[in-house]
């Protein structure tokens, strides 16, 4: 397996993506990393013996992080992700990695790799925790007014990547809304209620933001402004309740002794929903497996998405999508 | 001041409703409030000698939290819901408070009781705890397939709000978005964002579901389907770190003592996020003073929710929205 790094994306690239591909480059000895990047500042921060497998592949240029997405992709064809893209889009990789511009991720892989056949939007799915582990949700902000149908692919490829990824078995899908009645939401919301009852899901109708913390679903499907809605809010809110938490832990001297004796316990709290345990966004619908790091990620992150990244390889991810979208004719007639 | 108080809208009508009514009857003696309901049902809750400014309004009829909002409203004149929202419309009462299902109290509003001229679509205000205290948010879910014109009245009343019963002066206003930058979110959003910089507002641009908890904005403007998902979220993220924390701390021995130490400080962090503290959301637009108490409201609750009710009125908040959408004429010509 090979996966191509957009070694020069992210906040803290390239040192933090450099050290995370080193990390994984040692966990995962039968997967191939090609570093794409400015050779120099990567050497800069490479041991001077590398790995067996990771390779330094020079891209003089870079796309900064607020850089306009499908403008930047079209001007900088010597970018390090232009470069990765194409390295998949010729089968030099199987898959790309980038924690840069998320929008311009999206845009290289929809320009350079290109869209599945019968994908009418890629969409990106991420994780949401819950109560019994995390959720799927896609599409988390590639795209705004979306049609009705887009969102139901959207699901449908969620719960693709649902059971071959997270080996969740016959996932329960639901439409993210603001009830679960199915006369709920705006006239979006109930055209796409009603694609989902013919699409062939373990379909569980609507579900509302509260309920997603409950579990009560594996898949959320959505429009790419509420889904992103959904997905900073939960972040934001958990970022409040931790400061007010830190507040009540040091107000005095019988609280901050009791902050002692919880810490182990907060400790493994925060690992739950710490998305550096996680690491990648999967860009669902292109033809080759693109995986998108929090533009903050760092070595850990990283490491954590490449090792996602090889699973969605081992499980052909792509291939299972194409299956469902396009489905091979079949070589004999029936009937 | 007289306040109509549907006494059988909530989840736990008409018991927690009059128990919260006889709490505010006893802190507020200048305020009468008219306790519409069973009056059967209500004097088996009440003491056999009332207080002084708390009278019993017979209606035979009540509206459950599932009926449909609209129809109900209609098919039920006689319902608590509809004979307290005539006494506002009639001019009985100068406010209505109901806990009961949101829809319906919306509708009887509107059909009842009527929208100020120069709105367009009424508005559910409500706040979400951020770090300087609170933020407004408007709408919350009264409407769904929003124009980009209604989310920006929203905006107005909501700043009239804030700053008539919040005491915020010159409040700043966001559109809630995915993204800081005019460019980011759906075409909606965008011509909302242009529509706002001629609002005359202290307007600080959108603002993205994580910033609204870090305080970067007093009012967050929305369509009801942002509003309510935004809401939604971060009540489903309080209650599941609420449960994490619980399992963190309940974990061994040790986290158990700590526990206890911390106990005080988390009590006081609950306060902070405890929905019952603030009590009502007001519904913006409508020729009347209409606050809506969560489902779920307890006494204590309605108490809170009775008080701000309270509040609207002094500072006259219906008064300065219709200055607002619909100025008395200049008596004298300029120029």
């Amino acid at each position: 397996m090979r996966i191509a790094v957009d070694a020069m994306g992210g906040d803290y690239a390239p040192a933090e993506i450099v050290a995370g591909c080193l990390l994984a480059a040692q966990q995962f000895p039968d997967t191939e990393l090609l570093l794409v990047g400015d050779e120099t500042a990567l050497r800069a921060q490479l041991p001077a013996a590398l790995p067996a497998n990771l390779v330094v592949w020079h891209a003089p240029d870079t796309i900064a992080m607020d850089e306009d997405p499908a403008k930047s992709v079209r001007r900088k064809p010597d970018s390090s992700l232009a470069v990765a893209a194409r390295l998949v889009a010729q089968g030099e990789a199987e898959a790309l990695f980038s924690a840069g511009n998320t929008g311009a991720v999206t845009a290289a892989a929809a320009l350079l790799i290109g869209r599945l056949r019968g994908v009418d939007r890629p969409g990106i799915a991420t994780v949401l925790p819950s109560r019994n582990g995390w959720a799927i949700v896609c599409d988390v902000g590639a795209n705004v007014d979306c049609k009705a149908e887009w969102i139901v692919q959207f699901g449908v490829m969620a719960a693709i990547y649902a059971e071959e990824v997270e080996g969740i078995a016959n996932p329960r899908v639901g439409l993210l809304n603001i009830g679960e009645e199915s006369s709920k939401g705006d006239s979006r919301s109930k055209s796409a209620h009603e694609l989902f009852q013919a699409a062939g899901l373990n379909w569980i109708g609507n579900v509302d933001a509260k309920d997603t913390f409950r579990g009560v679903t594996d898949v959320i499907a959505c429009d790419g402004f509420a889904g992103n809605l959904l997905l900073k809010a939960s972040e934001g809110a958990a970022e409040y309740f931790v400061d007010l938490m830190r507040a009540a832990l040091t107000k005095n001297w019988q609280t901050k002794l009791g902050a002692l004796l919880v810490k182990p316990g907060l400790r493994q709290m925060k690992r739950k929903i710490d998305y550096s345990e996680y690491g990648g966004a999967f860009l669902l619908g292109i033809k080759g497996l693109v995986v998108i790091g929090h533009g903050r990620s760092n070595a850990k992150a990283v490491a954590s998405a490449l090792r996602r990244t090889r699973m969605g390889l081992e499980h052909r991810l792509v291939q299972r999508l194409e299956t469902r979208f396009s489905p091979p004719e079949a070589s004999v007639a029936v009937g």
